[in-house]
């Protein structure tokens, strides 16, 4: 895993840097040892939650709903479900997986029509439920659970629908631990001292993870390398720290938006997780930059104008995968012109690889100040690594930004007027 | 369909939006005769490409495939796609399609595994194939249909591959047509005069539609009907020409993003339809708001809290479905405290109404200026009503941003670049 910054120096100076650096000098002292912040801090170690007998028990569930199970539903909303969503789409894009049963998410929102489809597609499968909830106070998690719960017990008997539920949840406290006793589901623990964002290398994301096929300790060991590196302040925490000054100096200056873009479309769920990450860790006392994501070749067809010359407030990081999980040469046509000649003999990677030096280098020289985030390769052990790195980025922004990393306050505001209008008008 | 612009009041005062209307005067007189600029009008008047022979032609055309075909590849991308999308999964949401193929999308980037994945997924299926192309010079496509072409080939007679290969070409002119005359394909027109972004009202957009189920007379009876409201200068122009001044006044006042919410997840391609009409239309010059999407509640828990205390820089348009396309009751659980009793007997239709009426409350109240669109009903009269408003809608906020919404001139510049190292680098 390596940063390049050199396509932002055009826009942010050495000396624009340095005094960006000098003002938040008392900032970044903290970030000093392995640059970590106050307060929710246990997806700190990952191997604290994922140890040696959490990951084993994750494998032996995991290996009885991969044999048993046709269809498989991850009851979770937010950060109870984009960390596996974002590595289960990376590494096992549809159709693709090699065994095991197909993964839906449910509980994702409110939509009548969204639930309806649900259910036909589950219809006549063999189901196993995961509920994954912090707290079980949230409306989506709770109405799917009972929907689903009468859905399966009409189905099963009692104690099959039992064995076919498994819940994630804070154990010792909350609805949905007592509601597990009573009811003989299994359940794995959602950590206390994790936030769902944070959640990924936690039970929260292995489970689901797990059940796609994905080798949950590549994962982790990805995780705990980035760990490592970053405590031990080395380099990769350098490269955290800067990352974080560049884009917060360029905020300073006057870009209100950061695009995640890159080139792999089994990406896409990365980048919602990573939406999530930033815009609710960073996203208070009215700063920080907007996320946005871009998928590309597509985009360039979409957004890609906007980004060469639309309004110049955007910065862009490009998630660059030096090695794609696979390959393939160009058909050639011997019998007809197409006007693709100048193709033959070319991969995809190749031309591919072509199309993101190309944009690269045409946005950073059309007013976007393009840093990349350099992968060597799409596996687990990789994107283990890549998550941890962007946790430390994360913190390390919001601790320039003087804002919590753990807290999300502003999301109560609309479900404080939800809840009245939901207990009073009828 | 009706506009609410009483959520962006406190942030511009009557004021503000005349000093705005004065200032440019010159611009909004161009608008008084329907909205339209100079330049590729050919969609201002969607009966000229969709009459009666050609919604006749589409729908024999359309029932052949929904008979013979059991998956339908739509090769097309950004404007060649992103309108039959957004109707697609609008209307007919996953496996909830009444019989027909299942369609699938290629050309839409350059992933080696992406095309693995399709050519699994088509494999042993009875295939159809519409390349939509207006000219041929774009790579994905090129390489996507190549490798099609000779997939069909291999499985079918080389006469029986043809039968199934239809083409939307530009007519008389390109490599595509001959293409298609030389290899015996049958072609539909790709108009002339109307630019990809704008080309969901002609075959474009209408042959993939008519194959998911779609009514394309509806369809097209909707789009007649905005057109009628606009062209006669009535309320629906008004509404169109607020819509536009507004927004671009306070992009004047220093706000960066426009933020497309709704609270049906069936939209999600409706807001890449947008994205694109917007982001290509008048992300040019330096200027324009950046368009995003969000898709609530699921982004509620994700950007909500970005959307509620982070730097305050975007306007918001919320899309309302007055009428859903279904709906359901909460499951009572009698047995059970699962903490969510106060929400028996009500729907699922209700509580989202909840949360969409909390959102706009909460967000507006925080610093974002929203507005409204809302449609009665999720089907194709009302989505042709909106997709032609919004057409407006954006030519009108072009004209007076000074921009031409028919050309994306950024977009050549990393092409420039790709193809000058596709042409040496080997």
């Amino acid at each position: 895993m390596r940063l390049d910054r050199n396509y932002a120096k055009p826009y942010l100076s050495p000396q624009e840097y340095e005094t960006y650096i000098e003002k938040h000098r008392a900032e970044l002292e903290k970030l000093k040892n392995g640059g970590h912040a106050d307060g929710m801090l246990g997806w700190l170690h990952p191997e604290d939650w994922a140890d040696e007998a959490m990951c084993t028990r994750i494998e032996e569930l995991a290996g009885e709903i991969r044999e048993k199970a046709q269809v498989f539903v991850v009851v979770g909303l937010g950060g109870s479900n984009q960390g596996a969503r974002a590595l289960i789409e990376a590494l096992c894009p549809q159709d693709a997986m090699p065994g095991g049963p197909e993964i839906l998410y449910a509980a994702l929102n409110l939509s009548a029509s969204y639930y309806e489809t649900l259910l036909k597609r589950i219809d006549g499968r063999s189901v196993y439920v995961n509920v994954i909830a912090k707290n079980f106070q949230t409306l989506e998690p709770g109405l799917t659970f009972r929907m689903l719960r009468h859905y399966m017990e009409s189905r099963y008997s009692k104690e099959e629908a039992a064995r076919r539920i498994i819940t994630t949840v804070t154990v010792g406290d909350g609805m949905l631990h007592r509601i597990s006793e009573e009811n003989g589901y299994r359940y794995l623990p959602f950590p206390e001292d994790v936030g769902g964002r944070y959640s990924v290398f936690t039970p929260v994301g292995l489970l689901p993870v797990a059940v796609a096929g994905i080798h949950i300790r590549e994962l982790i060991q990805g995780a705990v390398k980035a760990e490592r590196a970053c405590l031990a302040g080395g380099e990769l925490l350098e490269d955290a720290k800067s990352y974080a000054v560049t884009r917060n100096a360029l905020l300073e200056k006057g870009y209100g938006i950061e695009v995640l873009s890159f080139f792999e479309p089994q990406l896409e769920a990365f980048g919602r997780w990573w939406r999530q990450l930033f815009a609710e860790s960073e996203g208070k006392q009215n700063t920080a930059l907007f996320p946005a994501v871009c998928s590309f070749t597509e985009d360039l067809h979409s957004v890609g104008q906007y980004l060469q010359q639309g309004k110049r407030q955007m910065i862009e990081t490009f998630l660059h995968i030096a090695t794609p999980p696979c390959d393939r040469k160009v058909d050639p046509e011997p019998q007809m012109d197409d006007g693709f000649d100048y193709l033959d003999g070319r991969t995809f990677h190749e031309i591919n690889e072509c199309a993101y030096r190309a944009t690269v280098k045409a946005h950073s020289e059309g007013g976007v100040p393009c840093m990349i985030v350099e992968l060597d390769g799409l596996d687990a052990r990789s994107l283990g690594e890549l998550m941890y790195f962007y946790f430390i980025v994360c913190v390390c922004s919001s601790v320039l930004l003087g804002v919590d990393p753990f807290d999300q306050p502003g999301v109560e505001n609309y479900k404080t007027e939800m809840f009245r209008l939901l207990k009073t008008k009828k």
